[in-house]
C-alpha cells in the first residue's frame, strides 16, 4: 500500500471534544485484489472510534478505500494499514478496525485491529 | 439546531425514585436534512436511560424529534445535541442515545453519546 | 393497581434452596389499557428471579397478569408495582422484570426493573 | 398532490425495447404527512414495471418521492397518484407499485396498485 | 357477537373506482376471549380487499376490532363474522380475512375466510 | 395403529357451511416410536381443511396425537392414517396434512398427504 | 459413478398405493470430491417424490449417497445421476432432485432435474 | 425420579485433562409428563462443562433423558435432578444446565442450574 | 461492453441432454462502474438456464464477469448485455438474468430479463 | 492421529508483531469419520488467535483439515489435537478452537479448547 493512499483522507473538527463518544461506520463494499492470486477479494470494513480533535470525512473515507479496488493486498496487512492510515490522520483517542472477508476455498476470515491512545485505555467503544 | 427545540420537551415526575430503573425508547422514525447536500437523512435513535426526578413524556419527546425533519444536522451534531437536550430538560442519573442512520454512498454510520451524572458511574444501562 | 391483585399469586417451596438457580418466566401476551387514552396497550413480560424459600406457581401468575387486562397503566408504573407485588410474594434472592411494549405513535419503549435482596449482590441472572 | 409533482420526473431511452425485462426499484425512505392529523407517514415504495419506449431515471424519482415530503396525503391516494404519474411519463407496457406504511395505531397498512397496457395483459411482473 | 358491532364502522368514498387495486391491513393486536373456559386469546388478523365504492376508514375498525376485547368468540365464528361484518359495511369487490391466533396447548391455529362479490371472480387478492 | 385411536375425536357443527373456509392447524409436539429402533421420533404435523358439516375440537385433536407418544409409526403410515382417521370423522371438502419430522442420521423427512371430496376439486387449500 | 452405486439401495413396499402423496428427504450432508481440482465438494440434497410401488429406504439412502464421499463427480453429473438411481430403483410416479451446492470461487450452484413417469403429468410435488 | 436414572449414565476417560475446555450438548428433543396434569412437556436442554476425570458418552446420555418421557417432573426439579445425576456421575470442574420449555397457557419457562467444584470457580463456560 | 467479452467464456457438452434440468448459479461478487459518477457499483446475479447441446464452464463464467470490474455501465444494459452474451455462447432452452444491485441514494434496483429459445415455451424455470 | 498431520502446515512471518490483533478463519467444511460406527462426522471449526511470529497460510490450513475427511476422530480428541498442531506450528500469543459438530441422535454436541501462552493472559480474542 503506497504511503500516498492517506492523503485523500479529510477531517473536520470534533464538534465534541469534551465527551467520549463512539462513531461506527460500516462498509460493505470493500474490495481489493488478491496479491497471490489476481482474484478480487471482498469485504465488510467496520471502523469504530472515540474521536479526540478530528473526525474523519465520510465522502473522503469512501474514496480512501476505493483506491484498494485494484491493489494487492493480504487479508492481514490491508486491515492493518487502514487503522494505521486513520489514526495517522485523525489522531483518536481509541480506534477499531474489523475486516470480515468473503468466503474463499471454504474459509471465511475476519481481521481484527485497535488502536489505543496513551491514556485513554478506559475509554469503552461498546 | 436553535436552543427552543427543547422547549417542546414534557416531563412527569419519576414514580419510582427509590429505585435506579432503566427506560428504553426506541424512535425508528427519526429523519434530518444533511445540512451538506440538501437531502433527507433517515435513522433509528434508541435513548436508554435511568430517571432520576423526571421523566420524559413520549407523545413531547416525538414532537420534539419531528422538529428536525425539515432542519439541516450532521449525524455526530444531532446525536449529540438531542441527548444534551434530554439531559438538560430531565436531569437523568444516566442517558445513552444511540444514532443508527441509514446508508449513504455505500457507508452506514451509527454514533453514541452517553451521559453520567456525578455519582452515577456505577448505575447499569443494560 | 389496587393492593389486592397480588393476592391471587400462589407460591410453592422451592425445592433447590441450596444453590442460586434462575427461573426465567417469559409472558408474551400481556395486555393494559392507557389510562390517558383508554386504548388498549400490549407487550411481552420477561421475570427472571433467583428463588429463596419460595417459588410463584405459574398458572397464578398468568391469573395475576389477567388482572391488568382492564385496568389503566403507565409503562413505568406497571412495571414496577408487578416486580414489587412478585418480591412481596416470593422473596426472592434476586428478581428483575423486563417489559417490552409494542409500538404506539412510531415509538417503542422497555422498561427494565430489578431487585435484589441484601446480601445477594453478586448472584447471576444471567 | 399538485399535477406539477410529474415535472421533475426524468426519462432515457429504454435500450432492450425488444425484450420485456422487469425492473424493480425499492424505495424504503418514502415519508409523507397525514392530511388528517399533520403527524409523518413512513413506507417502503416498490416500483416494478417492464418499460416500452422509457425507463425513469432514478435519481428524478428520487426527488420526485421526495416532494411529498411536507405533502399531505391519505395511503389509498398516495399510492394511485404515483403510479399514474409514473404510467403518464414513462408510458410502461406493465407497472405495479406496492405502498407498504409502518404501523399507526396498532395496525400496518400496504397498497398495491397496478397499470397494464392495453395489449400487454400476458406479460409477467415476477 | 351482537349485530351492532358493524354499526362503529365508517367508510369513505374509493377514490379509486375506475382501477382494481388492493388494500392490506395487518392488525397484530386483536385479543377476545375463549367461551368455553374464559381465558383471553390473541392473534393477527390480515384484511385484504378490493374496494369498490367504498374503503372502510382505519381508526374505525380499531375501535370495531377492540369491541372484541371482553367478549367470547370461537376462532371459527369470529372469522367469519367479522369478515360478514365488513362485506356489509363496504361492500368490496372481493375480500379476505387470515386470522392467526397463537398457540393453545401446544396448537397454533389460522382460518382463512374469503368473500368475492358476482362478477369479480377473476379480481386478485396478491 | 389400532383403529380406536381415532374414537376420541370430537366434533362440532360447522358455524359457516354456506363457505368454503380455511382451517389450518399446527402440532408442533408430535412424537412417536420409531418401529425398527425403539428410538423416539418428533414431528410437526400441519392439518389445512375446508370443512363441510363437522370440525374437529382443537382439544380432542390434542389427545388424538397424544396416543402415538409410546406407538411405533413409520413416517409414511403415520401421516397417512392420521389423514385417513380425521376424514373419518369430519368428512371434510378438502383435507392435507403435513407431517415434518426432525433429522435422523442426517437426514429430514417431511410426508404430504391430501383428500379431496368428490366435486370439491377446485376449492383451495391457501 | 459406477453402476453398482445403486445397489446398495433398498425399498419397500408403498404402504399407500391408492394415494398420490409426497415424500421429501432433504440430506445436508452431501459431499463428493471434484474431478478436476481432487478438492472436496459439500451439498444439500432434497429428494421430492410421490411413490408408486416402492418406496426408499432411508438408511439405505443414507449409505447410497456416502458412496459419493471419495468419488469423483461434476455437480450436473452427479445430480442427474443420483435421480436415475433413484428411479430405475424405486420406479415412482414423479420424482424431483435438488442439488444445493456450497459456494466455490465466490459462485454458488443449485442443478434442479425431475422424472415425471407417463400418465403422472398432472401428479402436484408441492 | 427415582435414584436408578442415573445408573444408565456411561463415562469415558477425559483424553485432555491437562486443558480446562468446554464441551457443550444440545439435547432439542427433550419431553417429560407434567405431574399436575398428565399432560406432555417439551424442552430443550443445553448440558455445558468443564471435563475432570471423566466425560459422558452421548449415546448413554441420550438413554438418560429418554427416561423422563413417561415420568411426571415439574420444571424446576427436573433441571436440577438431571444436574445432580451428571455432576454425579462425572464429578466435573463445572457443569450447567440450562433447560428451555416450551410455552404453556401462554407462558414459557426457562430454568438454568450450575454446579461449580471447589476450586474451579474461575474457570470459564463460555 | 465490447464484442470480445464474450470471448472468455468456455462451453461443455450438456450430459443430459435428454432432460429439461436447471442449473442456477449465484454470483454475489458482481462489480462495475457507474459511466456517470465513475462510483463502483455492487451487485449479486442470478443465473438460472435449462441448457440445450452446451453447458458454460464456471471457472470462465467467473472471469468474464470479472471483466466488468473496471467497466462503466447501467444496471438496465449490464443485465440484458450479459444475458446475450451467455445465450450466444450457450444457446440454451431458457435462461435468466436477475440483477440485484445495491442501494444508492436510498433506492435499491433489481433487474430480471429472460430468454426463451422457440419452442421452449412451456419448459419451466424453478 | 498421526502426528505428521501437522507437516503439511504453512506459516509466514507475522507483520504486526507490535500489535495484538486477532485473526478469526471459520471453516464450515469440516468433515471426519466418527471412529466407532465408521460414520461421516461434519462440523464447522471457528479457530481464533492473536499471532506472535507467525501466522498460518490459508490454503494450507485447508489440506492440513482435509486429511481428517477419512480419518476416525472422537469431537473431544479432534478439537484438542488440531488446537495442539496449530499452536506447535504457529506459536501464538492465544488461540482458541470452536468445533461446532452437526446433530447426531437428535443431540449437537460443541466443544471449546484454548492456549494461552505465559504472560498473554490479558490479551483478548473478542
Amino acid at each position: 500500500m503506497p504511503a500516498d493512499f492517506r492523503s485523500v483522507l479529510e477531517t473536520f473538527d470534533n464538534p465534541y471534544r469534551q465527551r467520549n463518544y463512539i462513531v461506527e461506520t460500516v462498509c460493505p463494499e470493500f474490495t481489493s485484489v488478491c496479491p497471490k492470486t489476481g482474484q478480487p477479494d471482498f469485504g465488510t470494513l467496520t471502523l469504530t472510534y472515540v474521536p479526540d480533535q478530528l473526525c474523519y470525512e465520510l465522502k473522503s473515507l469512501k474514496l480512501y478505500l476505493q483506491q484498494y479496488r485494484n491493489h494487492g493486498a493480504f487479508y492481514e496487512n490491508v486491515t492493518n494499514t487502514i487503522l494505521d492510515d486513520l489514526v495517522a490522520v485523525t489522531k483518536p483517542r481509541r480506534m477499531k478496525l474489523v475486516g470480515d472477508y468473503t468466503q474463499r476455498g471454504g474459509i471465511r476470515t475476519t481481521v481484527v485491529a485497535e488502536y489505543i491512545a496513551p491514556g485513554f485505555e478506559s475509554v469503552a467503544l461498546s
